[in-house]
């Protein structure tokens, strides 16, 4: 019953981070690492690779630049089954910073880009993958740059990147399964020789369910994160996935006890969830910077007239 | 953009009642149905009609018994737009408690009712019929109840039942697009001369893209919950289910007001939601008592035993 081109990201730390200012404690990250491990998942992203001339190591923990040295640490003495990746913006890293894949612990590179930065995505990508990374470009907020952009985008993706996986991103989310399914047959009408993946938020409750969606249409590279962790309103709980794929290398344990022991406490530390702002800017196709800023501000239950807000943008424009 | 055959039906009272004895105060009751008459809901289920012979009101709140007095009680004074429902169990109501239609203040009836018990079902459903009420079955558990048996049943609504809608309820919380799809299909292919409604439960966080499933293949009546609240990880949240509709007869704010005003506070005195032992149970097809009997001992947050406990079952059989 299963599909053996399945591939599990966790980004727990890496999409985490974006709510602590990537100061996740060592002790955690290699916990996380080797329940990850356990529970056969194929991927751990532990977080950004940005360089420290443009952000300072004094505002930001270790996970916003993922030196090789810090993740051999993290990972030193466990047996490695998930490979690790790391996330790259388009303009935030120090090419010299990367080593050949061969000296470094890492094994895959991604590049998140917008559709419009789509030539920076593909000539940094083709410089990771000369280096001998695995490598993904990962398309943001993609319920927003719908046009024929898109398309042009992965023509130009198909033709001339060394991209292993291009991943459908719902930064804002937005999508429900119908836009899903359009999605991931418009992707895959274009890209025939690459893997595609998906990346969903959970503004709307929405995360898994437009996970499995992307499954049935073939994507094949999907992430997740433990409890659901990530940025605003989280994403795509990793054991509701697991629990969800009929593989069986994949094992649901090591991942509830890592939940009941670490990240039900977190959570009482950091919020990410079912939180009504960011339903409401998932429904109204936001980003979600606005109702992060409102949720650390003394207005945080104030959801109707932060909705007027956002249905009054451009009244009278 | 909308279709006007939808229906959408609150049952925050009722289903939430599942979690506190039916014992919201009526204070609370009137507030959510001047919300739900504000926001355009069409119905609002305020409880449970069950005998006073068999359950006691010492030991339950009143929307186990829903009298018609208390509902006049909770209305009066507020313009009506929003029907009224209650629903009644098999076995559980005393025919002689239900005026005819037109002495009460409830619309409709909804008998909720496993396949097993289709026969009584459509007994009681036709009595209430004839004394003017709308009338439903909810068929419960029916991701264990998938045989033939079912579409047995379904041929004998079809032809014997005056029922006005036929419901597929995910008691377990275990459906996911796929399986919404073929049984909206399997129900609508046989029921021709009866609405087909959905009720689905939030166990694996698919509640709402269930309900949105539904929506696609032609199911018009469609249940949700304020905030999500109800029996274990509770139902489709209300506020995502108006916002996704097109339908300009609603409006999402008054129900946003409710959230910020009356739900938070309530969360935080009964627990509803995303909780891993319901998610284990309803990716496992098991009624959630077993996670609800947990989540009341001391060893609420023991995932690994809960699971090991459940995949145990049977063996050695």
């Amino acid at each position: 019953m299963f599909r053996e081109q399945i591939k599990v990201l966790d980004c727990t730390i890496r999409d985490g981070g974006l709510i602590n200012n990537h100061d996740f404690d060592k002790r955690l990250v290699r916990e996380v690492y080797k329940a990850v491990n356990e529970a056969g998942v194929d991927y751990m992203e532990i977080g950004y690779r940005n360089s420290k001339k443009l952000f300072s190591p004094k505002e930001y923990g270790p996970w916003k630049f993922c030196d090789d040295e810090v993740i051999e640490e993290i990972v030193s003495g466990i047996e490695k089954k998930a490979k690790l990746s790391v996330m790259v913006d388009i303009g935030r890293v120090d090419m010299e910073d990367v080593k050949p894949a061969k000296d470094s612990p890492i094994d895959m590179i991604r590049v998140a880009s917008y559709v419009k930065d789509i030539d920076k995505a593909i000539h940094m990508v083709n410089q990771f993958h000369e280096k001998g990374y695995e490598t993904t470009i990962n398309i943001m907020a993609i319920s927003r740059d719908q046009g024929l952009e898109l398309d042009e985008a992965l023509h130009q993706i198909e033709e001339e990147s060394k991209a292993d996986v291009i991943y459908i991103v719902d930064s804002f989310g937005n999508l429900y399964q119908e836009t899903v399914e359009h999605l991931v047959k418009r992707f895959k009408g274009i890209i025939k020789t690459k893997e595609v993946g998906f990346h969903g938020h959970n503004h709307q409750q929405l995360g898994f369910s437009n996970t499995i969606e992307a499954i049935i249409h073939d994507a094949n590279y999907l992430d997740a994160t433990i409890y659901g962790i990530g940025r605003a309103a989280g994403n795509c709980p990793l054991e509701l996935l697991i629990g969800f794929l009929k593989n069986p290398k994949f094992d649901i344990r090591p991942i509830l006890d890592l939940i009941s022991n670490e990240f039900i406490p977190l959570r009482e530390e950091i919020e990410w969830g079912y939180i009504i702002p960011y339903a409401i800017s998932g429904m109204m196709n936001e980003h979600p910077k606005a109702a992060m800023a409102l949720r650390s501000s003394d207005k945080k239950e104030n959801y109707r007239e932060f909705y007027e807000s956002l249905i009054n943008v451009g009244f009278g424009e």
